[in-house]
């Protein structure tokens, strides 16, 4: 039985609050359970040093956590004069996701930054991001093509992620906190709209795992992606 | 005539949202009109090492501002590196300004962390990191007598803070961004419930102001300041 | 009584010993008793990116202590990797009040920059750094102007800065380090020739002060600077 | 076609160089054809802070790779004043993969710390470096036994990484610089000696990919770390 | 012939100003010609963690360089965030030196840190800090002394240092600027009073010096110390 | 008695393995026993900012040392966020060592970065990357005449170099480790093939040494040199 009492294969409530901010292209609060990450999209214009005259632009990420997201309060890190290791690995996760499913010639010698902020954190909080992302990115791309900055959206297909892992010996769906943090492995998947694979990190935290196990995290991952890209479609459509 | 219509002497509207967040002893989402700042109180077991064996604590706060908080982005003060002389600036006046109306004896060798992070800014964000600050402050201490830790809330008075400034010849009180860019002046008082001085800081834009100019701007602070304070007893209350 | 035996209204002997440095554009060293500051201005031939092409200059500050100008050694900046959160304030407040008096559209797109060191402390650093300031500017646009670089001094006043405090009850003027370690409220007023207000920072150390304390500090800070720019006028003149 | 020559499934030549470093408790070259990585091992005598009086002891790893180790130089992490998120993420992979196949309650409260320095890079370093890695903490192992430190090497199993990719189309075995500069996809595969999956790093390079595509590239892994943990056994029982 | 007019063996005026500080435990301004350097020793009282319950103390020093020491501005250290190297190489020298003739059980558990900020460059800092550090080391031990804190000054000798180059071909005792930026050779000599050799740094600037031409300037040195001990002697007594 | 049963003016052994390294324009890995440094020289087309449009090139040194290449670990500078004084000291060395034999015209506007890293180390190292250093670099100006890009090797002698110490009161030329760690002296020498001194740098380490002890070492110093230089020329010639 899984602490918050959900079946093996169910999500926590995810929720999708988009506009959340006044000043952005793009932005959304994004809620799994109790885990909430604002995210907003910038839109600056010009591209990196080495995609001058190239007629591409690129989307990059950065992933922050207030200090008192968590549980127990952590040092902030603009105080302590370095982003984490963990928090670079998360923001390089997020870039890699968004643009894999972004044309780059498609909106010009421009720059999208997204920008995810961890509010609360209760697990989950990397593949809340790029399902969070991905709305403010469509947001943003939304609000050039009303300005006749873009012709068309520049995007293949939606892109998502959940995680997955192994709990007292099951496999589980959208491990929260207390679940992340005694499980015996830990994946997260990051899919396309038709289930394609954008990255995967599978971990075994204490002991090695089968094939077959990785497996049928695998298949829990499709399932929780098809859903997400459900609500990402609505909370699209409707903002 | 102000940008917002609002008369001279009229504030934003004050919203105060107590328990934002699970995790922390105190908390609450302050808003000043389109200023945005979540507000925690952290408590820990241990006061800074030059007030060990002292039997004193201490309250200390850092500040920060999401990247797109502001109308164009900011970089990220972690990815940089360091904070800038702005925030530090600002970090160091929250933390004046609560120790001011605080029995540092009362509440044993602990230290409480007030972290005041902007979600959006529209101006006045340092005085409404204070007036939230204060809240979250008064919730720990009420969520530590509720667990016997300490016997009466070590607070001596209530403390609120609000900007004021010459607009355009006028002064007004609770500058918004449109005003504040373009004040000839622009002060911050901080106050106690029965307005006694904690600290001001009044500068000059672009020319020099006069005694009286500034006693204007003090008059409509003890009037801002006197609707907050009323504003914070219903937020502590209620809680 | 004061440590010093002084009268309440009474300053520090201070004196001014310009040309100190012999390659600054412009140097003093001040004195306001045993605080000495070594101010020298350097004049570089080109604006802040911001400020290209648009025919106006920029004045910034720089502000630093000895390590052992203080009781104490305190630890050396450079060696620490950061300056402090309270250099960086000084700093600030010292350039913002250079620049309050200056017409940075008459010196052409050049830089002046003020660094402030402190050789020895005992109170009143930033306000003897601003006083000084002020007259390294001066000679620093006295040396331009016989160069021919410019034709008139683009400094439409003076400005001159000191602190007052309540020390042990009593309203005084230019605290000393046992008074500024005891005082019950500390300000620093940063006023012009004709004592227009160009930034008030008053804290209460210990308890809040009264509207009525805090104008009593106000009426010694303008004795305080109109003392301070005779002493600023006969530095230059003689200089 | 490869551009080595090589089949889909067969691997560069690897070999291992043992005692490579006179000062290590364990050190090792090891080469994946061109890539070239020099690992060691060093016991301390205390186990972090957060482990004191655990009876436990701690593995972490740290990553570098030469400046000219690359065909055009890279800067030096040292220089530039931090360690890119890269190394840092590689570093944390190569910690997290050790320490998935020892047991931390069985050599006291002590610290190994395995350094994984690339002298010449041609695709596949993180792999190397586990590979690697893991034979040099069974020197150091070997080298406590021998001193009556421990009475057992405390491994519960192999571990070896080896990389996979889709190139032109096919699926092959450990890419080398020119593939992996140019795969469809790039993984990441750390396996026990019995096929146990301790990590799994997959991304899609240039466009999603398939699930069937991702258990070809795992096959592949399977073979090329079975490979990988003979030539483990002969450098280890060799040393 | 000398810009300065100085015959090839004659050194700069150095005079040496005691007791410059108020707070420092010893203290000077020493100048040759122009170059000015305020040394301060602080007596700190624990050694550094590697010595404890040695029974020895242990004497480093620092050394900085004000913004507008130079005839053009340099970037200030502190705000730059890093020591430069050169910055760095001096202060280990100085602190060699110094301790080259200490006695460092004669002064306790203890640590003194010698200060040196040179207040205005003409060339020779850092030999002028390690003659005036000596100085101020001797002041310090007085001070000790004094207090009952040591009964004998731990000083087994003088030291003092010189600069000697090739300058238009000639060989010329204590560099001033003009000479340092075009001489062929540049070499710094510390030595103790009875001429001993402390450090030796010989750097050809132009071309490589012949074993005739660095002996040549060794010979100058021992002339140069001579005087200066001397001149140390006098401030040491007359303190 | 020598540690190593050297006699006092014998060298350890000296080996150069040219082209140790596939990418770099100039490589070797020199062995001084069992110190062994990996240098490579790499070439890039652009040369420092005050020279642009100068005709004129660059040569610059970096140094490092891997963590375990000591007899205990030291702590990686990348992960602690700066290079040493020492590591600074040595590469400034390098430099300016290599520069001295090197005609800056002679090679257009690039810039040649010398990377000289510690495999292993029992003292000398930074002599031994001096002398590798100069292979490097010849063997790099080999390369740019053989592409044509240069028409002449523009350096006008070789440098080497090689530390001389006294050692229980016999002075010893190539200190290694036991030894250097006990010297009473200690002196680095860099000296050009005609024996012209490129710089010394001699420090007593326990009392003051005399004139006559130093120049014992520059006579050791000439024929360690000297042999060094033949190593050298095999080595560029063989390459």
């Amino acid at each position: 039985m899984r602490p918050s009492g959900r079946t093996p294969d169910q999500m926590r409530q995810v929720t999708i609050e988009t506009n959340f901010s006044k000043h952005a292209e793009g932005s959304c609060l994004i809620k799994f359970g109790d885990t909430h990450v604002l995210c907003t999209a910038s839109v600056e214009d010009s591209t990196p040093p080495w995609l001058r005259n190239s007629g591409k632009g690129w989307i990059t990420a950065e992933y922050g956590m207030l200090p008192r997201a968590t549980h127990s309060r952590s040092s902030r890190e603009a105080a302590r004069g370095k982003q984490s290791g963990r928090t670079q690995e998360i923001q390089r996760l997020i870039g890699r996701s968004l643009r894999a499913v972004a044309d780059m010639s498609g909106f010009g010698e421009r720059q999208i930054k997204i920008d995810c902020d961890v509010l609360q954190a209760d697990g989950g909080t990397r593949t809340a991001s790029i399902t969070g992302g991905f709305v403010t990115l469509h947001l943003a791309f939304q609000h050039m093509k009303k300005l006749g900055m873009i012709e068309d959206i520049p995007l293949t297909d939606h892109v998502a992620a959940i995680s997955c892992g192994i709990f007292e010996g099951t496999p589980v769906l959208d491990l929260d906190y207390p679940e992340d943090s005694n499980a015996q492995a830990d994946s997260n998947f990051v899919l396309t709209g038709d289930l394609g694979v954008v990255e995967i990190q599978g971990t075994a935290e204490e002991k090695p795992f089968s094939r077959d196990e990785f497996n049928a995290l695998l298949d829990l991952a499709e399932k929780g992606v098809s859903e997400l890209v459900e609500l990402q479609k609505q909370a699209i459509s409707g903002a």
